[in-house]
């Protein structure tokens, strides 16, 4: 056997292994008995600690120095081995143990924090959390860059400052849209009443079908926050239904079949190697994004929806279809990031990337965290944060140590509009099928541009190979200012 | 740290992964997308192949050798270590893979054949799998008793000389009851009718916590075949439905709930460690079949169904408590022991004991099996067996390789007589709670005496200790003749 061989065999049981792990993540969020906690964790961290023996073991180093590729899928392979072998042998495994111990301590202080709105329970351990991240930073790098390092685990190849400048581009556009929105004289009316959580289900089932979810390897159950997990072919999504909001159930499914289609979508050649997967964070979110705002949100695919909700629910109290459009896309003012509408969700990213960043290069202080928040907000979105359930203490992310995952989603969104305009020119009859509720033409081509090659080429590569052209923020820009002048009549 | 010490965490940790494994199988036969068949199929053997490298590691035999265990819970563990360690590492790995393979292969025959009624079609891979568990068996055992070797798998301390002899006595008061009930001008009528299936499944919810299932650590689920899955703070169940049988489904919840109150019932000291676990499968079988047919068959505990089935379904075309625990209760020729009555279930164990062995021991070709089991059949029941499916092909057992564990359940049933005779003594009341629908006085004499205890001492002596004697036929021989007696007036 090569040494190609025997290592690809190798990582192929560490893949499955992977698969294991994230299927009990799964478990723990839709089916764990209550009383199964405590239980669970010492499973979890027993699986963790398999991995990461397996991530680490020298004879992968060996492996990787031997072997020669032949091929672009072996290359891709052995790209994607050698980064994870790079990242999991620089952290020492005291490090690596204290970060999984700390941040699992987090996030139950942060979830008690954020339900008394009380921060000063929640700094101290978050203390510790930006601490060991910076520690595990300054491992990583290479160059002293401690926020690229962190970067490279959820959008490999992206940097800082390629990040913060873009946001600067991108920033005044926004902001010029969205208070040109609120100040607007024209306003859609808002979908209001109760609609019976049955039928929220049924139908978001529909929509999932729709978009082209796979339920013959997928599967769909209710969990508190909606997720997609695993890849290959098990990959399933969750939802969650509230009587008064059935656009929060239907377009959080749409957004988890856009990341499962993804999954589905990728060469079942690649099944169980490190390329048969998505490219990276902000790459999964173009596909999440694409599906729930381009197209679902789009005129044709919300027609349909008009009548397949007038079908389940009777009268919506929306005239028409051209009214129900501009209910489903209207802005608000708002503080939080994940009820956001697509203008103003990528000023929230902006906001905590900046925040992110200044704290991992020792800025800003976690005491002073707050206040910077709270100020940042109201210069932003010109009202005041009422609460730090409402500001600083309302995304997860940070008590898990997921520093540098946030300007993924405001990539995932710039992507999306890429692909959408390329898209638009290969179909020029793509709102022929969202008009009857089948997204197979849209599905078809993003399988074929994107999805089926799963972390061939790194993410920005992904994209040019998609849309002939290098990643930009001008497509996403131009989609919204269209969209929105029209529904605002600007 | 000592060497028992490092020996435990190292055993926490595997027991933790085991616990992982036996999550993925759940979920293969409850929640699994159909597509995702080939993939689990990588990824449990992913995790057996951890399981068995832990469960083989050299490092146990040198903490083995150097621990000294201070308290009797400690040499338990030990002992239950011990065992494993030696044999797993008595098997060669070729032969533990190819077995795996083998029987993997051969379940999948098997479903083929009995489907299609086609025995030539499935004798090929059993002579394999015979001849492998034989290599198996002689790598194991010490003297030559290959079955003994088998044996130890499901139940420590049992012999194959043994169990024969125990059969040889029980026989014929089986026989001899089995005939003088099927010859009785008096027989009770049967249950008839269509039952709804979501009032069978409430009801079964109910009998579930009836017997002190805790949901807060279990879960019930449909599931193919009935089975109890996990252990420590997670024990899941499966039940099945059909409409025109609901005493399947509601004892088959039964029977779970005694394997699942078991798991539950441990000690929580005893979590993911060797011991934090029932003792073998014949005193599994026995909490099992306490609750299933002592308690849930018995008279007080059927009067209190009568009328939860009553209420459920209205009138049952039964007319009073005593014709419907004859109903519950009535014996019938069949040919399948999964659907037999307490009397003849004992004799398709026999006759499978009986026939397993001498394929073991080479006195008996697989090409002959046919002709002898339907040889046994017609001897033992007085019916010819009129195809494969109601005779050699009906069980999953022989596909999969599991030699040696038919003769735990008439073990179970022996330990359950034993355990319901002391249970009397020691609450003279018993029937009290049960007549109406409460089991808590059963349940906590049975977490008291054996439940608790786990995997603390050998099978045998687990029953003697909960029981004051020695394991013996006799309590449940004159349990069967006692009570059926009274149902057909002998």
């Amino acid at each position: 056997m090569t040494a190609l061989t025997e290592l690809m065999a190798f990582q192929r049981d560490t893949e499955a292994l992977g698969e294991v792990a994230g299927r009990l993540g799964w478990d723990q969020e839709t089916v764990m008995p209550r009383g199964a906690a405590e239980q669970r964790s010492a499973e979890m961290a027993a699986m963790e600690a398999v991995l990461h023996a397996r991530r680490t073991d020298p004879r992968i180093g060996d492996w990787l120095a031997a072997a020669t590729p032949a091929t672009e899928v072996e290359a891709a392979n052995l790209r994607e081995i050698s980064r994870s072998y790079a990242r999991n042998t620089k952290v020492p495994a005291r490090l690596a143990a204290e970060l999984a111990r700390v941040t699992s301590l987090a996030q139950g202080k942060w979830a008690a924090a954020r339900a008394a709105d009380d921060v000063a329970a929640f700094l101290p351990v978050l203390r510790e959390v930006v601490d060991l991240r910076r520690e595990e930073a300054s491992a990583l790098a290479t160059d002293g860059a401690l926020y690229d390092a962190l970067l490279e685990d959820y959008e490999p190849g992206a940097t800082e400052a390629g990040i913060a400048a873009l946001f600067d581009r991108m920033r005044p556009r926004l902001v010029s849209l969205r208070d040109r929105v609120l100040g607007a004289s024209h306003a859609p009316a808002p979908l209001e009443g109760r609609f019976a959580e049955d039928g929220q289900l049924a139908l978001s089932q529909t929509l999932a079908l729709a978009f082209g979810y796979d339920l013959e390897i997928g599967r769909i159950d209710l969990a508190v926050h909606p997720f997609s997990s695993g890849s290959g072919r098990d990959v399933r999504i969750t939802t969650r239904v509230a009587e008064t909001d059935p656009f929060n159930c239907f377009y959080s499914t749409i957004h988890e079949v856009g990341h499962a289609t993804y999954e589905q979508g990728v060469d079942p050649a690649h099944l169980l190697t490190p390329i048969g997967r998505g490219a990276s964070m902000g790459v999964h979110e173009s596909q999440s994004r694409i599906y729930e705002n381009q197209l679902g949100r789009g005129r044709a695919f919300t027609g349909w929806l008009f009548d397949q909700m007038t079908a389940q629910f009777g009268d919506l109290g929306i005239s028409d279809p051209d009214a129900f459009y501009g209910a489903v896309n209207r802005l608000s003012p708002g503080y939080i990031r994940t009820e956001a509408d697509e203008v103003q969700y990528n000023l929230h990213v902006m906001l905590r990337f900046d925040l992110e960043r200044d704290l991992i290069a020792g800025r800003l202080d976690v005491a002073d965290l707050e206040e910077a928040w709270n100020t940042r907000f109201a210069a932003d979105f010109g009202v005041a944060v009422d609460k730090p359930s409402n500001g600083v203490l309302q995304d997860v992310h940070w008590s898990v140590g997921l520093f540098g995952y946030f300007p993924t989603y405001t990539l995932g969104n710039l992507y999306a509009g890429c692909l959408f305009e390329a898209m638009k020119r290969d179909l020029p009859a793509w709102e022929n099928g969202l008009a009857k509720g089948d997204a197979t033409a849209c599905t078809a081509w993003l399988r074929s541009a994107l999805q089926q090659h799963g972390a061939l080429r790194m993410p920005a590569e992904t994209i040019e190979a998609a849309c002939g052209h290098a990643p930009s923020e001008a497509p996403l820009l131009d989609y919204l200012d269209a969209k929105f002048a029209e529904i605002y009549r600007l």
